[in-house]
């Protein structure tokens, strides 16, 4: 398949690594490719320039948002931070049109609070806007009617995401989210080539206050469990 | 031990049953007991008449939550809605001075929201007060500093939480945070007494966001599940 990644942090190399592994073809979307193409230093989250990940990912083809979204046979993964997700997509709404888009970002607005230097590890603790009473894979959702927005990947590390054995031999579970089924089934299916065994479809689109809500706890484990950022760990739903 | 339990409601009475069947001496506070006596209809959870159920139930004593605080050598589980607790413990802060709380409420706010009649059974989605930058648990931290606050057994049903066994045999996950290490081993002893096999203590209270913030979740997870409310699973961090 045709896929666009929107988006070139972590998270987003990591499904443009697995896909490209898996065969596909993988159109990655940027807001400025050149400027992309250009830097020489690590982004703000440690990972090396793009364009050395890009050297080691032949055949992945790097766009703007717009043009990738274009070239996308009918799956879209957002990989763009949660506070401009909502602006950059809508700016490419004609060109996401019909097509899946599975969201996981997290609506973080980070802030300085130092009578509690933890649980994150930046020494901040995250903010939610939208949270409670919306969610970001609801506000994407509005911007955009024409396209299947499916809330995912958001309880995990996308490196666990895209390689869930890594932990506990893959026992663990992934969730879906929205408000049409084929895009659910889409995104499952996507999940499954993961290696992913146990996808939950929690029902419609506003459970993405749910996914989303979890990342207080999802650091709040990490930190428990006396990881760094961006430690391994899964939640099962045990039934 | 002496342990009080406030409350009187469905959560309340899954731990009340629980410790007097563990052989503890349980004293359960109430607003105003003889209110609490004189009702005969069901409860707004269903619940039968608490004197019903303090007949099938000899040797625990109803006080009010003053006294039932008091008669406590240690222990205080808070079973007082999310929406009352501050004020009600707040007006017995010195009968709790020196003791544990271990804290389950949530703080839902109740509201209707016609568009979106899911996922919570009483078609209605919760909303929470405080939410993201507070927790309810920090709430009562700071309105009793002389007593020993624990966040605890919120990320599941209390009947469930008094009997983890009734789900996958009990392989998955509670949670403790808190200020104090020994208040947080209390509240573990007690859930290992109760049947937990993993405790996870996630550090301090500024925890309780994620566990308070988490019933979004949990509410989407029974309903993906297809439960009704109070559905039965349970929750493993998978390391």
């Amino acid at each position: 398949m045709k896929i666009a990644v929107l988006g070139t942090g972590g998270g987003a190399r990591a499904h443009i690594a697995k896909l490209a592994e898996l065969g596909h073809d993988v159109h990655v979307g940027t807001r400025d490719p050149q400027a992309t193409l250009a830097r020489t230093e690590p982004d703000m989250m440690g990972s090396p320039p793009f364009k050395d990940f890009l050297a080691q990912h032949p055949g992945v083809e790097l766009h703007t948002f717009g043009d990738a979204a274009a070239a996308s046979d009918g799956l879209v993964i957002n990989g763009i931070d949660g506070h401009n997700a909502v602006a950059a997509l809508s700016a490419i709404a004609d060109r996401l049109a019909g097509k899946t888009l599975i969201d996981y970002a997290v609506p973080f607005v980070y802030r300085h609070e130092p009578e509690h230097p933890w649980p994150t590890p930046w020494g901040i603790m995250p903010k939610l806007e939208p949270v409670d009473t919306d969610s970001l894979g609801e506000q994407i959702q509005r911007a955009l009617p024409r396209t299947k927005v499916v809330k995912s990947f958001v309880t995990q590390e996308q490196t666990t995401v895209v390689n869930p054995k890594a932990v506990g031999n893959g026992d663990h579970t992934m969730f879906v989210a929205g408000e049409d089924a084929d895009a659910k089934q889409r995104a499952t299916d996507l999940l499954k080539a993961y290696g992913w065994t146990d996808v939950l479809d929690l029902g419609p689109l506003v459970c993405a206050r749910g996914m989303e809500m979890y990342a207080h706890m999802h650091s709040a484990i990490g930190f428990g469990l006396g990881h760094e950022f961006g430690g391994h760990f899964g939640i099962k739903v045990v039934r």
